[in-house]
């Protein structure tokens, strides 16, 4: 398996890692040792190692958000897997150009929602597999050494049967409510590093409740605050204050411009953000 | 120095680092730098640089549960250093077919302990080192450049006179104590990334005081609670409950099912674990 | 624009990173995804994610201590960028046989400030960006395409418009006050992750005030507590005790062997660090 071999398979050699062990244990460490003693040339590349412990939903829109700016025949590895060891199945996906392996535990919900045409095996032939197996460490046992098989150009017909993704552990979808008022309610799904407050309102669901360029119209609220129109960028709003604008991956944000809203504000995970047309048309966005 | 050379070696340009630097200081980004500026095809892998300051025993057991799953020929560097520009020196010794460099403070004691035959020298020639040396950062002025010559095929015995590693400072044994009663008198040492309790209690002292098979029927103390019996996976109790079984390295945890023991129990470093037979035989794994 | 294209222009293949976006976002990892999707080849290292937020100040002193243990030709990417999205500019400056691309923010100041020539390109030419550009997040749609091109021996004319170093902006310098009497007059700028306590006060600055040679006879007073002496090394003193010395990057440092300056002795950034000769000259170092 040369490298002329990946190529021919449309695979990169690049391999992603998601998951939640964290950086203080060698246990990323561990796994990446493990694939480079199958692929000496493999790349790995951290996406993160911070998941939330057992978060399978964080997961499932981190990947979602990151893998298509990885070049086509990348091998993205999830591993968010509080049931290892036991009854759950791996699944190796192919999606959009790119292959995804990951425990069936619907960590690949958004991924697969969102694809077009998917195929798949279940990871079940243990000739590629790290021996003996344990039932607590499948990153280092399973997902390292088939990923780094991937990486070499093994098909992915060797790794198992084939799968019907339809049958696969699903996440519910996490979308807002359209009032029949054309109110958005929503709610925060995650506080990035700069405490800025990402919401699962997208700019699909946005124009489709209030239409286009209504970014001016409309009024945010968060628990105890309200936000009027939406910004264009972090520093529309004088240093200190809130905003609400929409990310680099498409959902709604409330920010502080140099500043950490959660903090500030006292509004976490789960918190309501409710949209309502303003009434009285356009309003200046106000800081 | 080519390819060739590290070949011919048995060298494969993979270097490891572990360290307590942390990632917000540039520290560990600096070392890299070093060694890529003297050997741009070494691959470089991060196992940890978050082991807490200072802490000798854990860097030793975090290296001796890694170095393993890394391919033949690799280079382990470890700059867990207060002494640091003082007396202590520095080795590089060869065991188990990978090389470690790393302050003669006792880091190495685990690995070397469970190696069988162990060679190395005093890293002593400033013909390697990045000068002027400074007093208080030998990862970058010492183990970052000897590193990067030793993965470009660099003799060993280039880099100082040979030592003895009888000589060299050991930690003492962290076993635990096994009675006469049978019992198992251990310690939680370590506390991972999702708050399992990881106990310096290995499988093998465990086969020694029980035999084998003997994991249905023993109970489990920590303080204030008690676990009947040893499970096989994270999953193997409802979730939220404490249970206890053998983690991917060997050793006795105890873990939550989807949740933090440490955090849960209250139960931190230097805990006691004590192990007991069960009178009467086999019981139901309790969660 | 082969490998040899590269070396043709003095370019390495080597991205440095130095970002405010942490490690639990995908942020870092989609830029590499974007770099490696134009330039597979190139190899990229991480500085740190963990500037704090927004902190322009902090990042110009890890860029200015870093850069230079890498190899000539390397681009360094620098994204503490509050203002991504409004009206300042991206600068491309070539400086010290290196190349660095980030905003018009300040950021660069320490490493112009102390570089001979310099010059550098407005980054506006939009064929080397991703389209859509967000208005969020620059690191994805501008700084990584634009390294990425660069890696593979892009002409940085090729960017945009020949800018003036003068015109950039930069941030006032943070020197120590050295007063008549000799005194110097200091503050602490950053606490490290051992809880090292780094100042303002460069081994340069020292030895204007002091002359060569005076280690030894020179009282470091901080809130509370007084050091006698400049030591060499971090175990210069007991375990516990507070000490001074000048670390790796040429600045004074109060350290606690073995220990947490910051925590043992409630001393932060910004608190004032006052030097000042002893009267009758050479005294002990006391712990």
């Amino acid at each position: 398996m040369s490298i002329k071999a990946q190529e021919n398979k449309g695979i990169n050699g690049i391999i992603t890692l998601v998951t939640d062990f964290g950086l203080s244990d060698p246990y990323a460490g561990i796994m990446k040792g493990v694939i480079l003693s199958i692929n000496p040339r493999a790349r790995i590349v951290d996406i993160t190692h911070q998941v939330p412990s057992y978060d399978i939903f964080a997961a499932s829109r981190i990947i979602e958000s990151s893998y298509s700016f990885f070049p086509l025949g990348t091998i993205h590895v999830l591993i968010i897997d509080p049931g290892v060891g036991g009854r759950r199945k791996i699944a190796c996906v192919s999606a959009c150009g790119h292959i995804f392996v990951a425990p069936d535990n619907g960590v690949l919900s958004r991924v697969i929602e969102n694809a077009g045409e998917v195929s798949g095996v279940w990871v079940e032939n243990p000739s590629w597999f790290l021996h003996p197996v344990s039932k607590t460490f499948h990153g280092r046992d399973i997902f390292a050494p088939v990923a780094a098989r991937l990486s070499m150009g093994l098909d992915m017909a060797d790794l198992g049967p084939v799968l019907d993704p339809g049958a696969m552990v699903f996440l519910p979808e996490d979308l807002p409510e359209i009032k029949a008022s054309g109110t958005i309610s929503g709610r925060v799904v995650r506080v990035d590093a700069f405490g800025n407050l990402v919401t699962n309102i997208s700019r699909q669901a946005f124009r489709k409740a209030f239409g286009k360029d209504s970014e001016k119209t409309v009024v945010v609220r968060i628990p105890g605050h309200e936000i009027y129109g939406i910004s264009d960028t972090y520093d529309a709003a004088p240093p200190g204050a809130l905003l609400a604008l929409f990310g680099s991956g498409g959902f709604l944000e409330l920010a502080v411009n140099r500043g950490n809203a959660s903090d500030l504000y006292h509004v976490g995970i789960d918190a309501p953000v409710i949209l309502d047309r303003v009434k009285g048309g356009q309003v200046e966005t106000k800081a």
